[in-house]
């Protein structure tokens, strides 16, 4: 049994840190499906998802670590030939990854108390996403000896 | 076909990697499953999992590479806030990720001769882990003009 | 369903980045599943999976950054112990990540636009590399009312 919803995300851009974990969740409870996996895609080519402690200081930190190791203030050959000044959001978005899987189990995401699902959009300017929810795996039991 | 299981891991902390490659083996294998995918999860923000060549050179360079991009010696937000000196184990953990999706077929999974699964825990102190194991796909083929 | 495949893929390593798009759009155009998840995964541990726009610019400046994180010039362990001088390529493929799932539905992978699939080969030679595509998903809906 496959599922396939979309989110609708407003961001800000400039490595915006978005906690999507309530509207996944949402998506899995209105679903048939009992046990599976969460499968998360964005498509783009200029953010991510991962998981983290959604608060303020964790967030700053990991945007602090991603000006580290890919800076804004780099020369990137993608402005070069592109002129669009996000080279720097294209090499944080492939590093972190497009993709996220989560199991659930009798509807519950398998996540930890203070872990949430977040997708980062690294572009240099606000953006309109979207990112895929497909929702897989067994529908509910039959039940046992049940005649109508 | 969806069978939710959970790995206990005894962790040490401090980025300890710890091969946990047999174990996943062994659930796809006492699964009824033959073919399909292993999603595994951590749940908890402080750890993450990925593939390694497990031999101590390649998981100490491992280790120093995040010293390098996320050193515990640097100031983190998170620290500030929350005083529990773990900030640093928050932005390795959102970097390497969560969730890894491994596929097997005829139960073996499709892993290279020297490519071991890890999960690594950023933490700065020793932890009782679990990793969530769900195993998804198709069960042995019905044998064929099979009359009980 | 599950349909477990693999591409060859020629490789001249040192980091090089090879758009699979095409190649895993026609394993899943020539199934058939309708619906569901490609699961790729690259058996060994030298090599990565992930999406990028995929033009020389953003290509260069991907090699670059983990030219920043992992040089090749550094002393790695792996190196003293084995000799085989791809240290660096061990510790980037670990951090990039061996696997990653991409949606599809209608058979059309939900990729975006300027979003391609690639493998980045670290190793420090040419390769002849695996990549296991795995199709998981519903097959087409029964026709309704649909006498022959």
């Amino acid at each position: 049994m496959v599922l396939t919803q979309e989110l609708r995300v407003a961001t800000r851009g400039d490595g915006e840190v978005i906690d999507i974990t309530d509207d996944v969740g949402a998506e899995v409870a209105k679903s048939a499906v009992q046990d599976g996996i969460v499968t998360l895609f964005v498509p783009g080519s200029t953010a991510g998802l991962t998981t983290i402690e959604y608060e303020s200081g964790a967030v700053h930190d990991l945007q602090e670590m991603f000006e580290r190791i890919a800076s804004a203030r780099l020369a990137y050959r993608h402005n070069l030939r592109w002129g669009d000044g996000n080279g720097h959001a294209h090499v944080r978005a492939a590093l972190l990854g497009a993709s996220l899987t989560v199991p659930f189990s009798r509807k519950r995401l398998l996540l930890g108390t203070w872990q949430q699902i977040v997708m980062v959009d690294f572009d240099n300017r606000p953006r309109e996403r979207r990112v895929v929810v497909q929702i897989m795996g067994d529908g509910p039991a039959p039940r046992e000896g049940g005649a109508a």
